[in-house]
């Protein structure tokens, strides 16, 4: 198994170009007086369909072959990825086949059909969504991109943090949240790079901390789905390629509660005025609670998404 | 009265510079292709304190002599003009008093607080404030910085529009807000000098359409304190720099209801991730109310602010 290197990340953003935005960097001078900190926020709620995950899927699907372009590209997910493969399918001209669970949120369903995407729905009980999505790959003859564990798509995450390091020199210290690892091996590449001295942090829930025991431990742990407010992140393990990468180039794996996700996501509206999905939140709540160790350094944090549902988001912000 | 004029937004702009962020221009593929134009939204909710108020307050001080900058700046505002004059001030290192309702919000109080700045609490239904204000002034030698109409607040405003059409290049339409008009006024000399053919709109909440009427009228019209969730346009009447600049530089002045102001909100929410106070969601909502206008057309949209109670806010999203 070869691991994808900076050098893919560089031809990713190259194919990404145009068809990405190139987000803002924000700064807030609230968070610096309150840490004692320089931080720079890479705001990948504001990349198309709200998630830095356009970036992985859109860099995958456009290294197509002729032959896989006319049959198309097959994802299962009931969160970003779906989104973001049925959106690169659509602007790359190809078919896409989103698996998703019968009681997906209706909301997701309708924007995954809004890209044009065909959705088959699985019964989460009683049917296998792997099985089932190989064996429809299998039928059309499609290519499976999955989420995170593939070298195209953590290349293509890898830009996100490429950007941000371009843009504001070099970081000391850069949180990344950390689902199955795709944005945070992408991200670790992309910092070893350009910034050899920036220490790599990922962030996940602290009721889904497999990619911490899986630190530790030196070997792939996989825990039961998780509870947490951060959807993004009820990943069960990580792949071999973000293992991989993550064992060899990133500092540390830290953990937080809900109730810190919320007071960031708060933080965010109110200060920064900006809609920030609860896995969004993970780096920022991350680097919060390492405190002694942030002041009076230069902070990258990755903003990953802004894809809430309304309703419950108001909720959020209200306390309820 | 001699009106400011283009220059004028040109020396604001160098002065603010390195002080007020340079906001990004956002796009939304949804929104284009929901109305069939491009949008370049105008994201002033970032700025410094959350909404474009800064840029003219900061000019206006930042051009006080040795004198008036010992005995500081003094204002009367509940609003984003508050806070705008006490974080210029505290940047600038000179005192600040600002007279604000006993029965402002605690945060507003607080966030003002909390720039530095004193304040001085007068009674709604007994006290004139701008007879106490004026006072105040005397008796410590401040300088008056009224919150729209002053040459040097209606430049500072003008380097938003400045920034955006520098970037985005020509616009056909310019949508703005309009409450006393110093950011519409403002705007206008920026589009006129930067892109002669644009036309430029204000927007206003219907329940007060005191500039509507006076540009129809030819007159500075007077209302009564109009009921709109649009708190930053509850003004009363345009001032005459405003009026001025105004009436021979802006196209026409359009309204819109709260329950549009809402849509917009949970657009901007939804479908953008950014947080916008009401009177914030005023040009988009106008923008949209002109869909046959705007079809095909390159259309700016000045994003004005993104200070709202975060209860409130969560109300506002929910339909509550």
């Amino acid at each position: 198994m070869q691991l994808p290197t900076y050098d893919d990340v560089v031809a990713a953003a190259a194919r990404i170009a145009g068809h990405a935005h190139h987000t803002p960097v924000l700064r807030s001078a609230t968070a610096d007086a309150r840490w004692g900190a320089q931080f720079f926020f890479k705001c990948e709620n504001f990349q198309r369909m709200g998630a830095f995950k356009f970036r992985g899927a859109f860099n995958a699907l456009s290294r197509f072959d002729a032959a896989q372009r006319k049959a198309g590209a097959i994802a299962f997910s009931s969160g970003n990825h779906a989104q973001a493969v049925a959106l690169s399918a659509r602007l790359l001209g190809m078919p896409a086949l989103i698996v998703m669970p019968q009681d997906a949120p209706a909301a997701k369903l309708a924007a995954t059909r809004g890209y044009g995407a065909e959705v088959v729905l699985y019964d989460r009980f009683t049917e296998d969504r792997e099985a089932l999505t190989l064996r429809l790959a299998a039928e059309r003859g499609m290519t499976l991109i999955p989420p995170y564990d593939h070298p195209d798509v953590i290349a293509g995450q890898g830009t996100a943090a490429k950007e941000l390091i371009e843009e504001t020199g070099p970081l000391d210290r850069l949180y990344v949240c950390t689902g199955g690892g795709g944005l945070t091996s992408g991200s670790a590449l992309a910092a070893r790079a350009l910034a050899p001295q920036c220490k790599v942090y990922g962030v996940e829930p602290e009721a889904g901390n497999d990619a911490q025991q899986s630190l530790r431990a030196g070997r792939i742990v996989h825990i039961p789905v998780p509870q947490t407010i951060a959807d993004g992140a009820q990943t069960q393990h990580l792949g071999e390629y973000t293992f991989g990468i993550i064992r060899r180039d990133v500092d540390d794996i830290l953990t937080v509660s809900d109730a810190q996700l919320v007071e960031a996501m708060r933080f965010f509206a109110e200060r920064m005025k900006m809609v920030v999905e609860p896995t969004g939140c993970l780096a920022f709540a991350g680097a919060c609670t390492d405190a002694q160790a942030i002041r009076g350094a230069r902070v990258g944090v990755i903003v990953s998404g802004g894809n809430v549902d309304l309703a419950r988001y108001a909720d959020l912000l209200a306390g309820r």
